[in-house]
């Protein structure tokens, strides 16, 4: 290998980094709570070679893991590459043989018909295992203990599709994990897939059905007993792959859904129904729940795309007003005909993504929900003026019983990844925990890792763990507790 | 642990890095000759927690080991602690349990009589064997495949001294290492040791011998016959230790010796012939050699002190200048009569140390000497106006045969780390090969590998190999060829 390219997608803050790297008891400043006993996941993309095609998006980079270790008031690092089949076969190459994001038509020959997944979208806890996710493709397991990788998984061959999102739900009743695979039948494919996991690793339910259109399906909801599905019009194509196009387009002509599949054993592709609505751009969701025959899905809902590297595919220039998202609570009710939306209600006036919750609460009536948050009428100062992926320069806590919101802002050559809450006890009540996240120090080449007081972030942080090395722009990452990962309390 | 303090030992470029790490295969500018199979090994001292004192100077530092494997025109990098039985005590009680540098009375009462060594000076290879070197203690025996630590060394129980050099000679004639100890039946002993151990690691022989004074002996220097040892008046003492002071302070006042052993079978400390000089300063040792019975002893030597940690005895201030050293020639005839020098030559007026040779001509005349060069004339242009350690800025070679100087200059915001020559070939002429060192990108919180022809440093570096962690100021490096050390080619 030589170098990678002079690229805004590889220098500045986005050097690859490419560290395995294990470092014991990081500095801090602040105090870990000693009670603090397990390990924050988190996951970035992170280029093993330079790009086959001479420059390349974030969302392709290689999945590299990263494990914070917390114990006896201190914390422990441990980085290790998601060791994919692309990983192995480049690394035995020695160079990049995968081409462009989800365009196999760009691959070298010797690795065609091969699994193109980078594992860099998630790293998720279930039943003891870690999972390098990447919704491309399945689930690749790996050891949360060594972090060492131990390959795809088909849940001993009983899921049948070819994919596994890098968003699965933990059901708090049963304890299950609760997936889908879209393109499941094969790429561009409209074929969607259901999953149930039960912790001991048994997939007791898989469900075959359609999406309404193949787009970019990247997370899900679940409620009681409901899954829901919101349909984007982030398209793709096999003929927008022969032409060279981003695998994925913005299409405004096309209507937004939300589908709904019970969950209860014996349901098909028959029960789902599909709710419809106008055109808008949603990805994450922050959580669903039940009330009556009501179901309310809260996600970050933008007028318009808010990826620029996926564009329009009617040519219009990309808008970061229109592409500026508001945490949106979208309202179906059950009891109603026709496929009408009930409500579609604007939670905040305040622009984020990211979200996450009390994940206890998954698909239950919930009160907290934090976020990314984007303000732009902060003060930015970067040298070079240029911005570590999305610029997301504020923790965000929504309190939806009260309306009341929590800012705090992580300075002007900083910015944020995404949060993560952990309960302080398995019995605490929602919110009572902590919050970690990733800052990125944009001009230092380093990190630190922000622990808050869960309910009370805008006092900052109460420990700032100092990384000694580059991470890069990151996507999800889980908690985990000590004992359930076999890792020392 | 908490956080280290805010001193300039421990900020800025000297921010304790503690980070083991693997990265294959690193990015490069230029390229590697695919012909270079081996590995570059080199220490830093690297503290594992904050010091027990409040603050402390950067020679007492943990070893912290660091190779860069060549192999197919690419170089993988690896960094592991130098695990001393100070770094386990200290790793098992979560804190720094040892004090000062070279002070036992600074220490926690749980570590009394426990070896005190960092590891921290030399990586050395020697018989298939990584030693991490500090002279105040025996040789830490590492794999150099896995870069895990074995232990401490007594030879099999031969080496009844309690130290050893972290200057090491290997014997060009017979592979042999040449070494010895000061201070070796104690703390602050003018007792020394000097050992011959076979590449199977057989202590050969064994010579205790007396200094004229107890100093700081931190090199020496072998020719075909004799042994070198260059007495310096960096003294220390038990009182300077039980009044708080720094372990050593530099004597103006006491002359300076070079001793000269025979190394035939046989002999012993009776044999020594001290001959003496005026006062003055010199640490490492370029090489020695024999003409006739004159030996010449090549060694940067400066008016006074270089240490300003290890200040002037009678309070003195430090003095930059008369603390810059040049390449000096001391000469002494072992067919004179009386203690005097035969011949004190200045070799260059390029302010110099961190000599090195191409080791295959240790001990014979030879004729090229790499240095790091203090250019004070170069524009130095860091923010923050901070140094790391001394700002070696220029890479240097000395062609004693012709006179002719090569310069290279590393640039305003970067300082460069000792060199090594790498033989192109084991038969190779002398300095037909290649040059590493590290360059400190003292802004960026990295640093780069420089990969020379050894014989044009002027044209600059042939590949200049990115490191994405931070180094440390670092201390001594060896290369070791594949076949040597259990590397794959």
């Amino acid at each position: 290998m030589a170098h990678f390219p002079a690229t805004p997608s590889f220098t500045g803050f986005n050097t690859p980094s490419r560290i395995e790297a294990d470092i014991y008891d990081l500095a801090h400043q602040g105090s870990i709570p000693p009670e603090l006993s397990g390990a924050f996941f988190r996951v970035q993309p992170d280029p093993q070679y330079p790009p086959r095609l001479g420059d390349d998006i974030a969302f392709n980079g290689d999945g590299m893991i990263t494990r914070f270790h917390f114990h006896d008031g201190q914390c422990d690092f441990r980085q290790r590459w998601a060791k994919t089949d692309k990983w192995q076969l480049e690394h035995d190459a020695g160079a990049g043989l995968f081409g462009a994001y989800r365009n196999p038509l760009t691959d070298d020959d010797r690795v065609q018909g091969k699994i193109r997944g980078t594992a860099n979208t998630n790293a998720w806890i279930h039943g003891g295992k870690l999972y390098a996710l990447k919704e491309d493709s399945p689930a690749l397991v790996m050891d949360p203990a060594t972090m060492e990788t131990l390959g795809y998984t088909w849940f001993n061959g009983k899921m049948t599709g070819q994919t596994f999102t890098a968003h699965p739900k933990i059901d708090p009743a049963t304890g299950n994990m609760i997936a889908f695979g879209y393109a499941a039948s094969g790429l561009c494919s409209d074929d969607c897939t259901y999953y149930e996991v039960t912790p001991e690793g048994e997939l007791i339910h898989e469900i075959w059905f359609k999406a309404p259109y193949y787009n970019m399906m990247h997370d899900f909801a679940i409620t009681e007993d409901y899954a829901l599905f919101h349909i984007v019009p982030s398209i793709g194509s096999w003929d927008r792959l022969e032409r060279g196009l981003p695998h994925f387009g913005f299409d405004t002509s096309l209507p937004v859904y939300l589908g709904v599949l019970p969950r209860r054993a014996g349901a098909s592709a028959d029960d789902i129904r599909w709710f419809k609505r106008d055109n808008c751009f949603a990805s994450h969701v922050m959580n669903a729940f039940q009330e009556g025959t009501k179901i309310h899905f809260d996600t970050p809902e933008a007028k318009n795309n808010m990826f620029p590297f996926f564009p329009d595919v009617d040519g219009a220039p990309f808008d970061p007003v229109a592409a500026s998202s508001y945490l949106t609570r979208w309202t179906v009710d059950m009891a109603s005909n026709g496929d009408g939306f009930a409500a579609i209600t604007r939670l905040t006036e305040t622009v984020g993504e990211f979200p996450r919750i009390d994940d206890r609460f998954a698909g239950l009536p919930y009160r907290y929900g934090w976020m990314l948050e984007m303000d732009m009428r902060r003060p930015c100062e970067l040298r070079g003026g240029s911005a570590a992926g999305m610029l997301m320069n504020c923790l965000f806590l929504k309190d939806h019983r009260t309306g009341a919101e929590q800012h705090w802002w992580c300075g002007p050559v900083s910015s944020l990844q995404e949060p993560c809450f952990i309960p302080r006890a398995k019995d605490a009540p929602e919110g009572d925990g902590w919050v970690v996240q990733v800052c990125n120090r944009l001009e230092e080449a380093r990190s630190d890792l922000l622990l808050f007081d869960a309910l009370a972030i805008e006092k900052g942080p109460i420990a700032t763990i100092n990384i000694p090395i580059r991470l890069r722009f990151g996507l999800h990452g889980n908690w985990a507790d000590a004992d359930a990962i076999g890792l020392a309390a």
